[in-house]
């Protein structure tokens, strides 16, 4: 007979670590610990990003793993405080070295500073351990995510009833996931037998300026990432119909297969959104799939104001939204919607006998989320949301939008009212592009000026004053800003521009 | 000028989703709901699994979406409050309808009964929605994820500084991961050119129980699923060494090439550990890259008890390992290790200058996590891991592994010991697959058995009692646990028994 080894310290750890007492314990202090730290971030007081370079903060994350654990005897009277203290300072550490999302001063990527209270409702999921894959493992986490892509999907403009959809651990995931289906449909067989085919290899055609997620898929699908074709772009870095149409007829004529074209509301680099009921028409006409990353600007379809800006996106073929961009629940939380609700199947078929019960009763079956994603587990992804939206109501998501897209355009206009800043677009959301361009450099050449913008930045976030990002326009250096964080006003964007040109005049432009 | 167009209204939602004292409110209202909730379940009291069929459970989560939202006026007296009533109820209504993990009747797939002070630590990265992708956007989140790849690295047996890693959202998408870079490695400009090339097509061996993610990886990396040859097993559905051997050798004899084999530790239907070493040397011979998904078993490699299951895995190619199972973290956190650190770049090549800043020194850019994962943005998900462990050490995931895995052996023994219920196999870690075979079913046709086990299943999983699920082993249906509750003792086994005679004499056998 094989005894039970526990020794009373191994029962001791184990009965630490899921104690309901200690969890509230700790769950209080987390409580007050999140309450105070909001409290000054969101004022703009401290840091915004705490730098530092990555070797001091592996060395520090290490030193704490290699710590001396509490002594978790409960019979010591001093063990639920020190317990307490270890979890307070170990709180305090991560809080101490973070880039501080809540900052006003935060200004970056597409990553917002989300809704705390979203955070809340992905701790139920997360300290009950709410998982998916098949609807009886977790199936108020299904239900929950039922509603949410049903709510979405409508919202987007898609019919009641008439799509389906799905939540994925991120965009790049999400657009993998739509490609892959549309991979399948289009090249039959693919899944059952792979991708090489006679003829002329398969190309996808993109917009020029896709997230680098829409390249990856190509190469991880085994179409080959040389087979991304760029579509031309009109003034405005959106893609041009013509164009499109253009090279849709030429690799028609040359029988090469199209898996699909991917637009984009909006791109990444300045954000611009993609006219979509035009390249909606080109892609009806020539019968290809057309996928929508939409992971940025799909929740524009909240607004009466900026809604016109995805007209269209419902009749893609498949479309991306990240509910953790501009809706303001933490990561990760994307969706893949399908205007056909039978594509829904088409990305995976698997055989998984443990897990699929063929005698689930059909209904049952269709809520077993595996069978549409990529993840087997899967978090219960949409409770942030899903707690948001009933807390709070949709129009929440519209006033988010709506006050960081109006600040973005308000941002060009104060851009465009110093003679030392080059707002290099006219923006449609709450992404900004520009230089900071100072006297002496006016007639520099732009490698120079883009040089110098990349050194103003890079100081800039470390000394933790601003966090903004930098890109690319047409291959020399420009400031980037995202505003995504509702609590940032234009009185915020003054002090940029004031603290850009503070960090410019510091550095050594000889 | 854009005016700003905000209403009062819109200002005081965002202000509401962002205010500091309702999240410590609402935070501390969340301890104690957590405490009261898991005093309750983990004494075993209440149903493990609230079961509602998924249209009953979509209609109630629908209508919370569509609930009149609170009124967020800050003026009138009884705002917070109402704000907590609400958050409270949409809690309640969350536990109310979950699958309860922390019950000790929860002894279904391999998702644990994670421990609540690590899902602590989660929230805090979900709270200030820390990052990755790039190492500036959560320099603290990179730095943790890096401490715990190189600490569990080590413990899996390899040596410090010789190896590289990364964590990924599950276990599909890590051996997706781990077997992309296989792609890219065995099939060179695969990435770029596609994976059509003349002469056969390439092939993968795995395990011919291998999780349906791995089959899933050829299909959607464009091999194709007919292209992935079962390895054969021996009499404890390990893969034979030998048959790997042959099969190995009439591929090489016919000049196909052999993207990986793909060995598992352990395998998902009745958890059998592969004999890695001599599979390693297998695979050596024949020069083809192993891949070995340890995703439930790899943490064995922290008990001096199990540690030997897993011996030779230090020496594959690519190996997956889930935290949030075997580590009992909460959902998502898949390791992907690379033996040849220099691998961890040929998953994904990208270009993508607003993120990917050619500026950066090169020390911190070797930190940027999207250059070796699907995803771009990424949660903070090591967090939970780090946090347990900087609190308990590393010996809390060794007595965990060694409760829950000798327990597994223990039920095996108390099968073995009742006539009326037949163990299928020797377990070798916390999965055991036995069918309930009363005597008036002793001599019917295997498949009258195994449906009959279906049938008890899923009458007792609806009931609330216990939470257990199901395979096929050769075709026929059989009960499955997997023992990774550490709350679960030998009680609540013998307890399973006599449920599941209970509910069998239920079911009408004619």
């Amino acid at each position: 007979m094989i005894t039970h080894a526990a020794t009373a310290a191994a029962r001791d750890r184990i009965a630490a670590a899921f104690s309901p007492e200690l969890i509230g314990r700790l769950g209080h202090a987390l409580a007050e610990t999140m309450q105070a730290h909001f409290q000054t971030v969101n004022r703009g007081e401290g840091n915004v990003l705490n730098w530092n370079v990555p070797s001091v903060n592996v060395r520090l994350a290490h030193e704490h793993l290699s710590h001396k654990p509490v002594n978790v005897d409960p019979a010591r009277s001093e063990f639920a405080a020190e317990i307490e203290d270890r979890f307070r300072s170990l709180v305090s550490t991560i809080l101490a070295r973070s880039n501080n999302l809540h900052h006003p001063h935060y200004i970056g990527h597409q990553v917002p500073a989300s809704s705390p209270i979203a955070a809340l409702f992905d701790a139920v999921g997360s300290a009950t351990n709410q998982v998916m894959a098949i609807y009886e493992m977790g199936p108020w986490a299904s239900a929950v995510e039922r509603s949410v892509v049903e709510a979405v999907g409508e919202q987007l403009g898609m019919s009641k009833g008439t799509f389906a959809g799905l939540i994925t651990h991120g965009g790049s995931l999400a657009n993998l996931t739509g490609l892959l289906t549309a991979r399948n449909v289009c090249l039959a067989q693919s899944w059952e037998s792979g991708v090489a085919r006679p003829g002329r290899p398969p190309v996808m055609i993109v917009h020029a300026d896709a997230h680098y997620g829409i390249t990856r898929s190509a190469g991880i699908l085994g179409l080959g990432t040389h087979q991304v074709i760029r579509a031309p772009l009109d003034h405005r870095r959106r893609m041009d119909p013509r164009g499109l149409d253009q090279l849709l007829t030429e690799y028609r004529d040359t029988s090469t297969q199209i898996v699909a074209v991917a637009a984009c509301a909006c791109a990444t680099p300045i954000g611009a959104f993609d006219p979509l009921p035009d390249i909606v028409e080109v892609c009806r006409k020539h019968d290809v799939w057309l996928h929508v990353d939409a992971a940025h600007g799909g929740a524009a379809a909240f607004s009466d104001k900026y809604g016109h800006l995805v007209d269209g996106l419902a009749e893609a073929d498949s479309i991306v939204c990240d509910a953790h961009k501009m809706m303001f629940v933490p990561a990760l939380c994307a969706f893949v919607f399908y205007r056909n609700p039978a594509h829904r199947f088409e990305a995976f078929r698997q055989d998984a006998p443990y897990l699929f019960d063929p005698s689930t009763p059909g209904e049952t079956s269709d809520f077993d989320s595996g069978l549409m994603t990529i993840e087997c587990t899967k978090r219960a992804a949409a409770y942030g949301l899903w707690g948001l939206w009933s807390m709070f109501g949709r129009q929440l998501f519209a006033d988010m939008v709506d006050t960081t897209f109006d600040l973005g355009r308000r941002f060009a206009e104060m851009l465009n009212a110093e003679p030392d800043f080059e707002c290099l677009h006219e923006p449609q959301c709450n992404i900004v592009v520009f230089r900071y361009i100072p006297d002496e450099l006016r007639d520099a050449p732009p490698s120079q000026i883009g040089e110098f913008n990349r050194q103003v930045r890079r100081q800039l976030i470390e000394s933790g004053e601003f966090y903004i990002v930098q890109t690319n326009i047409n291959g020399v250096g420009a400031l980037r800003v995202t505003i995504i964080n509702p609590l940032t006003t234009e009185q915020h964007l003054s002090e940029l521009l004031v603290a850009l040109r503070r960090v410019g005049n510091s550095i050594d432009q000889t």
